[in-house]
């Protein structure tokens, strides 16, 4: 399931983040339906992404609106990046569309106010909570929540890695391209239990963002790839 | 009490990272007592700490072997580097000289032998589960775990951040000033809870050192300081 990753789906797509993934992805040559809630959402975020990708050169920009569930049904591997808060719900409905497939969650269990303070939720983290709820036949797959959407939107280089856990490593492997293929490292981080760490670093970036007014990701250092 | 910190005492200071602390400050010209659980095995490390400072050109190395009490006695701010499964009960030995002080904490809670899991203790951190049995007479702020000690113990320049966490920022600042002395930048990272990320981070770096070869740490991008 993994060398054939033409279509990639971001449900909850028209946000800060699954906007700046699709910009990457789209601008690497991949075919990304964006997904909404409301087919209309999608349709004005595709219309924005094409008309960028036109500002910027990209000859070649394939980008499909959906809503979501026709979004999961479409791609080849589905990225999840609503709010923590619409996670399952939105889970819930696509869930026999992801089967066989690679589901990357990017959900932060943040918890409003204090988004700056880890509170991780019971189950250990979202990663782990979507791959009890989709269970063995979906894998899921956490990346990208260290990175800033902000430096994801523009155009410019990523100075930032991506950190990348799932219980099998055929499946992180696949995602590892994808990080690649959107300028970034992307390291195997171990099973999707290690979730929580990742998501955990959110609130502390977050808490560095305000401290040092900045747009703070991680990098691996000690490593020569 | 952040002003004034002469003397250094590292609780369980005959271990990798304690070892590699002790070299770094002392170096960086700090009073430095080594704790360890029995008088002896202090003199030891202390020994050998002093001919290494030797063969390092260093002409002045204070360093005093005590055992753990007598060296939370002597220290201006006290540092544990022992492992998760002795943490409660060294700090229950040497709570009441603990008061008024900063505890610096480095326990990491590892569950062997699955080490490069996340496995987040209830209480969310072994940080916060220090924070709380001392109680507000200590200052608790969470540091170094991400470190690999071989870098720590090399004589070199490091390549890795330090995220520092704590309730207070004083604390942390005083903190993240030994943390600049041993070599590296230190971060505000927020409240003690948010040890929990830095905590479970190491799990991750345990599971990229197998994976890639290699002693990983972390580094925040996307900052000037």
């Amino acid at each position: 399931m993994t060398d054939v990753i033409k279509t990639i789906a971001i449900l909850g797509g028209t946000g800060d983040l699954g906007t700046g993934l699709a910009r990457r992805w789209v601008q690497a040559g991949y075919n990304v339906v964006i997904g909404s809630r409301t087919q209309e959402k999608a349709e004005q975020a595709a219309t924005e992404l094409q008309a960028l990708m036109q500002e910027r050169g990209v000859t070649e920009a394939s980008v499909q609106p959906m809503d979501n569930l026709a979004a999961a049904e479409a791609g080849d591997i589905v990225v999840l990046t609503v709010p923590f808060s619409h996670q399952i719900s939105t889970l819930e409905s696509v869930k026999s569309s992801l089967e066989n497939k690679i589901l990357i969650d990017v959900t932060v269990p943040l918890v409003p106010p204090k988004v700056g303070r880890v509170q991780l939720p019971e189950g250990g983290s979202a990663g782990q909570i979507a791959q009890n709820f989709l269970g063995e036949q979906t894998q899921v797959v956490s990346a990208f929540q260290n990175v800033a959407a902000h430096h994801l939107q523009e155009g410019h280089a990523l100075d930032c890695d991506v950190l990348v856990c799932g219980d099998k490593k055929v499946a992180r492997e696949a995602v590892i391209n994808l990080v690649e293929a959107a300028g970034m490292r992307g390291f195997h981080a171990g099973p999707i239990a290690n979730a929580a760490a990742v998501e955990a670093m959110t609130s502390v970036l977050i808490t560095i963002n305000r401290q040092y007014k900045c747009h703070a990701g991680i990098r691996i250092s000690g490593i020569e790839q």
